[in-house]
Order: structure tokens, then C-alpha cells, then sequence
């Protein structure tokens, strides 16, 4: 059971503190609060877990400093859509906001390899008025003798190029916790000239480790990947270890799944979950062409099945897109064969827009027709 | 190796004797000739089997009546598409056109109840527009206690209604040889006044005796659909099976593919197989979103997921839609959960509509900067 | 519900009428009749379906020729095993016994190629004292351009050499219900020297048209494979189909799943099915080794993995073994990479002969422990 | 390509020096050392990483030091099982042998929840003359709102137990390179009265992070289950990730891989991998019959399904079994449905007994069947 306080609602303040006291007070439960410190004003709700269901809506409703109480499900407690839930699903970072509403392209290299291509890369970005990038500098990699990324040492000069191209927000994949606070000093060193959304990788999506310290930060909002080899259930519920930590600003990623059937491609696409998990859940999704469909080929209407996949996404609703460019794809260190050319962001950007375009016409449609009834 | 002749080369003529004699002499050569014979002109093509590494395609150009010669990898020979290859990927029936350009909807019933829910269908049909649908007579079923269809005792209210709403072709699934003869002697009965695709389930896609036997016909085109468990390669195979015993009418059908890796959707889509499957061939590619899908329930933004796997779909150039729909799903003898409703169905089309156009942008779109260079 | 009848009981006899007229009576319920022909009694079983909710077993154990009453579960209803059900688990055929206790080792050709190598076969299983063997005549192939089987023609050949050399069975796949007819025919002109146990393959699983008819005669038992793609559940509901139609005399194989996550195997084996199937059904269990493992590699042990995935059949229970052999697996038309040497026959029929010894401890052992318990 | 060193060569010996300096200087080639002290003798390895092909087999040989020359492929390089590999196929650790040719039981507590319970454990294993066990302290969970083990709580009584029922390895889950400092740890704390193989499950074994930090310790082995959804090849290869950084005592899990193909079981035995691991690595191999399985039916013989796949993986020649016991699996916070009971460990182990038994029989067969050639 969640009970949502009135806004600005102080921890100090006695009618909060009464509450507390009570609540704790009650037999079998345990009370977890939650703050959300937003632009405009700080949110507090308290979650009340163990045997809610001896407890009346009435009598938490009457509670001081209560304005409303959700009854929720066993699973995705805090991420999960319940009934007359109406929590927000987005959040804001950097200047960015990231919600079941809204797009953001995150085109980049997959892995950070030269100074050059980095550049390269923003300076195309900040051309055709993007704000974010994906940049991987800790590359988790099948063999343990292939390349595993720059790590550290090349985030100095992602970071100053991204200040310089104004780009506001960076998805970086973590895959040990003392990148995060790499990532925090490099950005500290170099003035804080942009964002980073932390990435967990589907061969981490149950590194529950992970995902609790990452959890208990909330300077980085988190993209988390689904898992290979498990259901999409489970991988929702690895995504509430973030958010029963503490941090909520989760954005669920699709990236297909592994198995032959999905052959030519890379991976099976799964963009039809989109739908899926923003009925599940308030968490933004995210869609990762590049690795699902992993090839550069393309149909005989001369449109790359990459790009395809991400149209399938957009029309469906997505709410992010992480795919790979590289000024020169065959000097790429680690999945060169299925990035995009710098000079195609253009009309990947074009062919977005028409996708996102005529996802918003069906929303239109579609309460058209409601409304008509 | 292909020899396509010119274009109304009659059997009878001597250039045609003569060519064929040479052939037939050619050492370790089987030599299959394919009349195709369309409204304007008849096209013939000679496929020649087994060592053709030792022929050279100058040669062949060279001989009498030959206007063009395609050398073809192992695969897929008649479907396939190949290096150079120039052959039409449509075909038409019944007035209707069948091609990797365009896209027709088959909105029906996936099982026939009775005559009233068949009238229903047909006329909200016809006051929208639509001249095809999808009837299901004879229905596979997991148990052999479930309700297996009406078979031939429904076939002559069904095409007369067709005739009566003006339905041009009538997707209808077979599962033994003898549902041809069936279907062929009903629709003899009744005038011919409507046409049929025969359908390929997936459990048969592999059942190769029905296939050949389908594909000894030409009267009925057939949508064969991908089987449950095998690479989309082998399930093209299963395709090449009904071209190679003459008939080339084909349409492919992606339907999902079944693993709890979909859940909570009843299998797990596969429309980002749709550029890949007009790549790799010639037919045009249809989308079953109902069985893909399988449930009814929408994402927040109000649409359901069959709508957006239909968008899925039509936005990377899907060319057919099979979808159920029934006037009351709860009285459904099969799958009522996953049918769309009657007052739906302008909704739909619709939402179709949109995605269509979404489609063509984006192939005028790339066009234009193919052309930019 | 199954009404067992007293054993003899004829369908002339006045009782038998009077049970019949009463049971058709009953309102919501259908009745079907099965009738065992034994070599030692006629055994008959009574099928009500429908509302047998309503139907009390008091009563029904009460009426006259019932000699015991059984509720069955809506699954597998012929062939399932049901609580308090003690209908036979095997059955005889051709003077051997298929049952969930017994063994049988078909070694043989995947595909019949010469009539050289078909008793080249035969006289190593006579030789080492065998009298079953699988046969393949009609194979069904991913690519209608690979070799198909000699098909009927072969027949002569197979059966006069099976009569030979002592065969009793042989598991012969048919893909189309001709063959059912065509087999019927070689064996009556041969003398009916042989017997042949009917195999319905992976692909054919789901063709329900081909188990209706083949679940309709009863000179011929019939092999049933696990289908591709399906689950177990699915899989047996198809062996219903043979039973439903009157057909119980039924083996069902294992052979492996295709999934790449079964690589450097052919398919995933899934023998640990073996007591599954066992449990849920009174079906003999059958193994395919050879197209679930599909390599000749081994271990450092210096065994193949065929054997080691026989072994791990034979330990849990298996009663069929299906498994390639060729005398020279390089002029294999089919699937020769797996085949076993005639020379290593009699090492496999005596690793076999290690894991069944095994097994049987096993089971002593364990009801040992039950009867100390 | 691999340098074996002659025993006994000391890193400080003048020959030894020589040796490396020559190897450093080679063009385009990274040297490194492994050193592994045995009982007996301390041996070296000399691995060549980059452009070895230019190096001459002779001309390596030929060096100061080298007894023998292994040219590697490149996956799997430390682990792999390469042409004239001659490098031992085992370890020992605390006076237990694990190797390709042994075979030694883990029976224990999934989860470790009471005292008393791990007391009963692990006095019925000593009674039973077994000196290994599994005693999980982290356990990783699906939601993060289940049980997730005592940690570092529980392991002082899980040690000093250990020591006091002579249980010389416990199996052990760590989720978090901080675990195996608490275990060290505790173990020093309670006399080093046992010893730990440290267990890395399906969720994280391509946490590549945390394998590199465990692959940095050699105080403890380790026990690297597969991943979910990933290929038996990506697996192994996460394997090596613990032997590139120094630790080679590294036995591979095989736990059943998640599918639904694989129902009503929980997972979809895979134990016809065990001697597949064992051709393409030198690494013993663990089954985990209870994971696999997950449930407690049996089949009509009387024996049950965890059995039965037990037998399946030792008739194989599986190394390692893990298995879950309980003395009140009613009352266990992980998995109890799932575990053996106490009383049916000594049938367990007779079961394992004949099945290995079987195993060894069969490998002699083999062996005189190679010897009369």
C-alpha cells in the first residue's frame, strides 16, 4: 500500500512525524518513505508493506498529511501501475525529460574509441539539434581477450567534447559500482558540462549487487536493459531493485532476445512489448535497434532493417532510442557491422519523426473514437 | 540457373523445340519449364538443374528465344530473390493484387460459427470498403475435443454471402488435400462470386505432401504461414515447396513464434522479420497480429497491442493483414479473447491507414536521399 | 469418465444393449465404445463425454457390465493416466511387446538407400540377435530439392529382406496418408513377412488430418515424435488425436528440441522427458539419439555423445531406442554425419544393455526403500 | 600458444629470466605467466597472446626451460581443451579431487535459514560418510522484496558446523566480490576448519566484473554455472574470464537452461552437455539435478524426476552434483518444493552409486572396444 502525502509535506514537521509513529506502530508492517525532490516541489510517499490487507483504505486515507492511498500489487511495487495509480510516469534530468510521453534519440558509439570519432560524432549530434548520445566506455564483451572498452581514461574527453556540443545527457553502460563514481569524479573534474543516464546491459540485468547500489544513488537516472533468457516479467522486477533503493528514475530498455529464431537478425526483436511494459509499469521504454537487429542489410523499398526495427518501435509508442553511428564503421572496435554512418543520422532522424508522427495521429485517433464512445 | 524466354513464346513454335532439345542434352542438367500465363502475354521460364557452374551465362544468353538468363544461389529458387533478378514480386487474383507494394486487409472471422455472425462480418465489411476477409472452416485444434470447425457444411453460406457483399478473396485455411476440391466444388456451386486464398497453418508448414499437392494447383493462390519452431529459413523453404510444384501465387505469413519469451502476448512477434522475408524473396508478406498477440488488453495510450503490432507491421511495408474480428467474441468458438470488435473495425482501418501512410514517406523519403547521393 | 467393462463382454449381448440404451439416454453426454481385441480376452471401455460432473460413480460402477468406473481429467483422456487408472501401459504387436516396462533397440537406416546397405543392416541386427529396425522410405526434407526417399518403391526389398533375416518391426516414417495403404500393400505382397510400426515425424506432429486417418486403422501401431516449437502438453494432446480415432497403440518419441541454445548438439535433447511422459501418459517412451545429438564427436572418455544421450534415455526408463546406423555413413543420402558404423552395433547394443541393467537396479532399489519405508 | 615450462623452474633462475626477456622482445606478442603450485612440484606456463602464427613450433621448442609446445585456438585459451593438450583435466583443494575423472556429491541447503537445520544437514551427510555440502548464505532473488539469504550472518555456524561433522568443501553462492572477503573471513575466524568453492550463479556468470575479481584470487575454486539464454559457447567462454586472470580451478554447472519448452519442469535439463564440456575443456563438470528439475514428481517406477536427471548426468559423466536437501522443505525460504528429504539421502547417494557405477562400466566397454580395435 502506498500512501501519497500532501506536496511539501516536511519531514520535520509534527503532523509527519505523528504519522509515522502511528504507522510504525502497526502489527506485521513495515514503513518505507520515499522522497522525490522535484523542480517545483518534494513529494513524499510511504510504502506500507507486509499485511496491508488488515489495513482500510478508509482509515489511511483519514491518516494526517494523506491525500491519497494506492493499493498495490505484490509485484513492481514502486515501478508497477497499479489501479487508480496515479503517480507520474516520467522524471526529469539535466534538462531532459524521459516519460511514457515523450521521444529522445540517443544516437552514438556503441564503443568510445578515439578522441576523433567522439567528436565527430557530438558535432554531427549538436548539427541536427540533438541534446543526447550514448558513449560506452566499459565495454562488457563475450571473451575475455577482446577489446573491453577505454574505461576511465577516455571519459575526461567525452565528457569535455559533450560540454562543448551541448549535448545534455550521455547513456554509458556500468558494469562494476566503482564506475559510477569514476563517472561522478570525471564529470566533477570536467565541470559538470553534462548529464549521464547509467546503462545496466542485459548480461547484468540480474546483477542484483549492481542494481542496489546503483539503486541507492539518485544523481543518475538508470537505463536497464532486459535480461537475455528471461521473461519480461522478471526483468521488470529486476528493474524495481533500483527503485526499492531508492532511485525510480528507471527507463526500461528492449534489445531483442537471443535465440535462433530471430536469425538473420542478431536478435529477436521484441519492440512489441513496448506497449507492454508501459501498461506494466510508468517506466519510460527504451528501444535498442542497433543490438537487436545487429546487421546492416536492408529491404528492396532501399530502408535498412535497422531502421525498420526503430520505426516499430516509435509507431508503437517508445519512448527512447539507443543506436549506433560511427564516422567509420570498419575501424569500429566492437560492433562496427551494424552502426550507421554519420552522414545517415539525417535521414534517421527524418525517418523517426515520421514514425513518431504517426504514432501521435494514432493517439489521436484513437480518442477520437473513445471520445465518440 | 534461370532462362527467362520473350514474352509470348508459344510451346508449339519451333525456336521453343529447339531450345529445349538443346537442353536436355546438356550433361548432368535437369531441365523445368514454367508457363505463367497472365492477362496481357504469357511469360515462360526454363529452370536448369544441377552442374550449372559449367554453363556460361554468355552461351545461354545466346540461344534462341532466351531474353535474360539469372544465375540462382541453392535456396529458394523460384521465390528467392537473386543477384539481377528482374521477376515480378506480385501477382493478381480475383481482380485483386498481391504484391510486395501493396497491402490489403483479410478483417474476419478466424473461425465460422454461424450464418448470422458470417452476414454481419461480410456487410460491415462491404460498407467499409474492404473486398477481402479471412473465413475459417476447418480448424486445427491442440486437442482433438475442441470444436474443429464446420468444414463444408459452411463453405456455400459463406461464398454466397461473399457474393452478396461483394468480397473479391476469402483467406481460408485447409488442412487436408481434399478442403481444395471442397472449396473449389462449393465455390463452383455458388457461382464463383467470390475467390480464395488458400491458407497453411503453421502446424502444417512442414507438412510437405499437402504442400505439394496445394502446389500442383493453380487456381487458388495460398498464404502459407511460418511454422512454430524452425528458423525462418527453414519455414521459406516450406514456401519453395509449393513454387517448385508449379505454383508461385504465394504469399508468406508471419504469425509469431512460440515461447514464453512473449509473454504476457500469446507468442512472440516477429513483424521485424518483414523487410528480412521480402530480401530474401519475391512474395509479398503478410501479418497475422491476432495470433501474434493474442489478448485484447491496450498500453495507457489507449490502443490495444494487436493494433500496434498491426502498425508494427504496416510501417516497414507488411503487405497483408489477417485479423479477427466477430460481432460478439464472447460467443466465439475459437480465440474470441484475442477478436477486435465489429465497431471497431473503422478504427482499425483507421489506424492501418496511418501506418500505410507513415510507410510510403518513409520510402519516398529514402528515395530522396538515395537520389542526393 | 471411462466405464471399464467386465472382460468378454460382447456387443451383442442384451446387458451390453441395455448399458449402451441407458448411457445414450443420459442428458449432456456423448458416449463412445472402444473395444480391445486381445490374444487372450476382448477388453471394452466406455468414453462418456461431456457433463459427467453430474454423474455420480456410485451409480455408474452399479450398472450392469461395468466392472470399474474412472474419472478422467479433460487431457489425454484415451491415453492419459488418470488417478485410480489401471488400464494396461504397453501393448503386442507382431510378437513383440511395446510397454512402459520393456526395451526395444530400432537400429537402423535413416533413409533406405541401396537394397546392398538395407541388408548389409539387416543381417548385423539378425547377427546380433535383433528383430526390430527403423527403415526410411518416404523422408520428409527442409528443401524440396534435396533427395526425398525412395518411397514405395523400396518396399519390395525392405520387406522381403526384413522376412529374411527375422525382422518383426520396423519403424517406417509416412508423411502422407497413401503411404499408410502403399505399406499395407508391399507387406501383403511380401508375404507379410514383417511388421511395421507407422512414425509420424516432428513435422507432421500437428497434422491432425494424417493422425485422424492413421489413428483410424489399428493393423499398424504408430510411433508419435514431439513436435518442433511445441510444448510436451502440446505434443501428447496430438498423440490424442490417434487414440480419439480409435487407435491406442502408441509410442511417443523424443528427439530433441531445436534451439541453438542445444548447439554444438543438432537439437537440445530433452530426454529428461523420458519419466514425464511416463507420468502423465500410458504411452512407451521412444528416443531418437541420433537426430537429437546429430554429431559423431565423444568425449576424452571415448565415447560418442550418441551413446552418452542413449545412456541418459535408458537410465530414466526409455522402452524405444531409435537410432542411425549405416555400413558406409558417407554414401549416407540422409543424414550420414550422425550415423552410427555397423561395426560399432554390437558396442552400442551393449552400452545399452549397461544403462537398461542400471535402470533396473534403480527401480529395485527404490522400492526397496519403499516397502523398508 | 602455450610454453610448458620443465618442472620445478624457478622464477628466479637465470635460464628462466633468459627465457622471458627473449619472449618480451617478439614482435607483436604478449607474454604471460602462470605458475601453479602443486603439491608435489610447482609448474609454469607461458602463454603467447597476439600473432603467434608467425612463431615456429621447432623454434619455441628448442627454448631454455620449455618442455612442451600447445598451439592454441583462440577461444578458451587457459581452459580449452586443444590438439596434443596434455595440461591435466583436475585440481585438488582441502584434500578433494576435482577432475574429468571424478565424481563428488553436493548435498545441502539451498538457502541456509536455521542453525538446527544446517546441523541436521550436515550430521546426515557425515553419517553418510560425505564430506562436501552446499550452504547458501546470498541468495539472489527475482523480486527484490523475497528473502535474500543471512549473508555473512549465518556463515561462523555454518563453518564451525562444517568443521565439526569433518565437511571439508561447501559450495557457496557470492553475488558480490565483497563475499568473498566475508567468507575468507569467517573462515579464518573459525579456524579454517573447511573449505569454500565459491559458486557463481546463472545470473551473473557473464558479470565479467565480478569474475575478474574472483578470477584474481586463487585461496578459493570456483564453481561457474551457465547463463540464461546464452549459447553453451558464451558460457564457457565467461569461464574464461576466471582462468585469463589467474584462477584455474574452475568446474562448469550445467543447471538447465529457462524455457518453456522444457515444462512441466522447471527448466530444461540440459545434462546432454556434460561430456560436450568435458571434449572442448579441461573443466570438471557439475550437474544441478534440483535447479534443472525443480519439482518433486516422479514417474510410475517410483522414482523420482531429480533422480532421474541425477543418473542421467553420472551415467554421462558428470563430475559434481548439487543437490537440495531439507530437513522440513515445508519450512524452506528458498525452494523448498523442490528439495529431497533427509530420510532420502542415503537413497540418493545408492543412486548415484549405481549410476556411476554403470558409467565406469561403460568407459571400460569402450576402452577394450578401442583395444580390439
Amino acid at each position: 500500500m502506498i500512501l501519497i502525502l500532501k506536496p511539501g509535506m516536511l519531514s520535520e514537521s509534527p503532523e509527519y512525524k505523528q504519522l509515522l509513529a502511528y504507522l510504525t506502530n502497526l502489527a506485521g508492517i513495515t514503513v518505507r518513505a520515499h522522497t522525490e525532490v522535484g523542480i517545483e516541489q518534494t513529494l513524499t510517499e510511504v510504502y506500507l508493506i507486509g499485511n496491508t490487507k488488515a489495513l482500510l483504505l478508509e482509515d489511511m486515507q483519514s491518516l494526517p498529511c494523506v491525500e491519497r492511498v494506492v493499493r498495490i500489487s505484490e509485484e513492481y511495487r514502486v515501478l508497477g501501475r497499479h489501479e487508480n495509480d496515479v503517480r507520474p510516469a516520467y522524471f526529469d534530468y539535466n534538462g531532459v525529460r524521459f516519460g511514457q510521453d515523450t521521444l529522445n534519440v540517443f544516437a552514438g558509439l556503441c564503443a568510445v574509441d578515439t578522441l576523433e570519432h567522439v567528436e565527430l560524432m557530438m558535432k554531427a549530434l549538436r548539427d541536427h539539434g540533438q541534446v543526447c548520445t550514448r558513449m560506452g566506455a566499459y565495454k562488457p564483451r563475450t571473451s575475455p581477450y577482446s577489446f573491453q572498452g577505454h574505461g576511465k581514461a577516455c571519459l575526461p574527453y567525452v565528457f569535455d567534447l559533450a560540454g562543448k556540443y551541448e549535448i545534455k545527457v550521455i547513456a554509458m553502460e556500468v558494469t562494476h559500482e566503482s564506475h559510477v563514481e569514476e563517472i561522478r569524479e570525471a564529470l566533477y573534474q570536467t565541470g559538470n558540462s553534462t548529464g549521464v543516464i547509467l546503462q545496466i546491459g542485459t548480461r547484468n540485468t540480474q546483477n542484483f549487487e549492481l542494481l542496489k547500489i546503483v539503486g541507492r544513488q539518485q544523481d543518475f537516472p538508470v537505463l536497464i536493459k532486459r535480461g537475455f533468457g528471461i521473461t519480461l516479467d522478471e526483468s521488470l522486477n529486476a528493474a524495481e531493485y533500483l527503485a526499492s533503493e531508492g532511485n525510480r528514475k528507471v527507463v526500461f530498455g528492449l534489445r531483442g532476445m537471443k535465440t535462433n529464431m530471430g536469425d538473420p537478425h542478431r536478435n529477436f526483436v521484441d519492440f512489441a512489448h513496448v506497449p507492454v511494459v508501459k501498461r506494466l509499469t510508468r517506466m519510460p521504454v527504451c528501444i535498442d535497434p542497433s543490438h537487436s537487429v545487429g546487421i546492416r542489410t536492408g529491404s528492396p523499398d532501399g530502408i535498412l532493417d535497422v531502421m525498420h526495427a526503430t520505426a516499430q518501435g516509435v509507431i508503437a509508442g517508445a519512448n527512447m532510442i539507443l543506436v549506433d553511428f560511427h564516422p567509420v564503421p570498419s575501424k569500429a572496435l566492437v560492433d562496427g557491422p551494424q552502426a550507421l554512418l554519420l552522414k545517415e543520422l539525417p535521414l534517421f532522424l527524418e525517418d523517426v519523426r515520421i514514425a513518431r508522427e504517426a504514432y501521435e495521429k494514432r493517439v489521436e485517433l484513437v480518442k477520437r473514437y473513445q471520445k465518440a464512445g
